[in-house]
């Protein structure tokens, strides 16, 4: 068994359901120290996190990660228990095991590796790992970064371990997100008994010819990096469940995944503009759960991650903004060069989460180029 | 005190909150037993109902009712006990003081009156007297209605004794009501996570433009009797309360308040014609509460009430089809004449309901009148 399916197993066999470490970060911040790595602990509230660094120098690639998993479900539905890291022909079987303790694990190893063959790297390298990825995202990442802008602590390459792979490994990796910005749509009426329809000011009737243009827009076109920009409301509640009430309120939760092509601002506004057409009493709470970022392919970091999959896979990654949130939308806004490079992600926060063994020490052979190429 | 203050308040001293008649149908029998009527009880399920004819001779006028009251809320927020049937000047106060105990014991007194004068009457008089009009209405007068039906038993006139006054007494007389078709609208999509739009198919935007069109549509202008046909949505919901899912379905209930320019069936099939534009999984469930039905205003009935306020009030009553629904739906379809008057509605279903003694006393001498001119 390789160092990496060895701390892969060590770190699954743990159950640190979010927010709850549980002693992954000290099982990581032992082995990191033996490698000369620098512990710093930062816990914020119920939240563990980690930031770990060896060597001071420009370049630093950084490793982002999270201990924390989703909750199992009913344990029995699973074919092998979720946090015994049982090994099935070439599978490694538990939750976290995709998502994302083995990537964790693949870069620690290719750590180790590397220290060994170059142990006097002239760039740095460190490790950012919270217990807040899966929960409320408040107390991790966020936090962490927080403090090492106030310190003036610069990194210039991120490499986060979320399971970008899709159908082969490294066949799929992020290069940025889209924006998500979600909004609380309140429209208000008059509540009236429905056979009075005068006395009353039905907010569902009022509402309707907005929300049917607000499904139709196109917001954009995308871009190279992006798909279009998506509208999709959530959740739709008007009435008290009474038949034979006009309800006094209908409430609309929505969200934008959106492109560089928008901002924030400019969709709060084009949803304004679009409301205040009709003649609607409502109001708007809106919820920015993070900027669309970008790291364009022509940086050293997405060149070396190319160079290394085509060596050792004979393919090409393709690029990536799909899906939902990481943790990168916090790393991006430093300046540095984000991406997310991980194993399958066909079975993460599902029964029976698993991941090929075979594909972890590739993982960390990729990994471990990264260094090579970029800190060596 | 008069006989129908007196018997308004033997009434409303019994706390009968539907669908629990508590024995004021046994008050009434037992009264009309005194003036030479024929009782039958008709309970049906927990619902007590009271058949009670004095003659078998054309025309047959019957008076309908229910004893049944509607719950009180919190008595301490009455300014006097709501089953006291407390006078405090000209008003007396209670629960079913307006809705409508009190027209029962005009219609009680009215009836001892014309008996007293009259013994021997052409025509006969009935009561109807239900205990459901307050709920659910299934097992009161559409039962009776259906029982009376079966043998043949017929009618020519019904005053249903329903609060219609709205500012004076008998300004209002109902004579007809708008018939009311419900549906409950189910839109099938398929659930997703909000990032990934293109593998789900979210049902509240196939909705959206259905919906509008919906509630833009003038359904009909109304006619001589009839308001225009009224569309409403009373609830709308989607969503599972989580904001990063797109909803499998969406649900809408919606009610239909009609004229007699409509069918409940022409509703329905303009409806689906709507929804059929448009490319959306649905299905909706209808419910017919009652069909629109009107008394024309030169029946016997109409006249003779025209006849009587004008003399003892000095106006004419106008003629209204407004409003929710009433028992009258039920008895309509028999093809007798039927209309609705009774005390003012200002007070019904609310906290001191109450009514003017006054005004009692005078609907009582109406009732009076009626009985005269049509069964004498
Ligand atoms: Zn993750
Ligand atoms: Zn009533």
């Amino acid at each position: 068994m390789t160092e990496t399916i060895e701390l892969a197993r060590k770190l699954i066999q743990i159950d640190s359901v979010t927010p709850d470490d549980k002693g992954c970060q000290d099982l990581i911040a032992y082995y990191l120290q033996s490698l000369g790595f620098k512990n710093e602990f930062m816990p914020f509230g119920e939240v563990s996190n980690l930031w770990s660094r060896l060597g001071e120098n420009k370049p630093c690639l950084v490793f982002a990660g999270h201990t924390d998993v989703v909750p199992t479900g009913p344990e029995s539905s699973w074919t092998h228990p979720p946090f015994a890291a049982h090994i099935d022909g070439d599978m490694l079987y538990g939750r976290g095991a995709a998502d994302m303790k083995s990537s964790i694990a693949c870069f620690m190893a290719a750590c180790k590796r590397f220290l060994t063959n170059y142990p006097n790297p002239k760039g740095s390298i460190a490790f950012l790992i919270t217990s807040d990825e899966e929960g409320p995202a408040v107390d991790g990442t966020v936090k962490v970064i927080e403090k090492l802008e106030e310190r003036e602590e610069k990194f210039e390459y991120c490499l986060v371990g979320e399971p970008s792979s899709s159908k082969k490994l490294a066949d799929s990796i992020k290069n940025g997100r889209r924006g998500s910005l979600s909004g609380a749509l309140t429209v208000k009426g008059i509540q009236g008994h429905i056979a009075y329809p005068e006395l009353a000011d039905n907010p569902i009737h009022n509402l309707a010819p907005a929300l049917e243009q607000l499904v139709q827009v196109q917001w954009d076109h995308g871009n190279e990096y992006f798909p279009p920009t998506s509208f999709q409301i959530s959740n739709i509640n008007g009435g008290t469940g009474a038949t034979n009430v006009i309800p006094g309120e209908v409430t609309v939760l929505f969200n934008f995944r959106f492109s560089t092509e928008h901002t924030a601002e400019s969709l709060q506004e084009s949803v304004h503009a679009i409301l205040d057409l009709y003649n609607i009493d409502y109001e708007i709470e809106w919820t920015l759960s993070g900027h669309p970022f970008i790291t364009e392919a022509d940086g050293d970091l997405i060149k070396a991650v190319n160079q290394s999959v085509k060596q050792r896979l004979g393919y090409e990654p393709k690029l990536s903004t799909g899906g939902g949130t990481s943790d990168g939308r916090f790393i991006a806004p430093t300046g540095a060069e984000v991406i997310e490079l991980g194993p399958l992600n066909a079975t993460i926060h599902k029964v029976d989460e698993c991941v090929s063994v075979t594909d972890l020490n590739l993982l960390t052979d990729i990994y471990y180029d990264l260094l090579v190429d970029l800190i060596a």
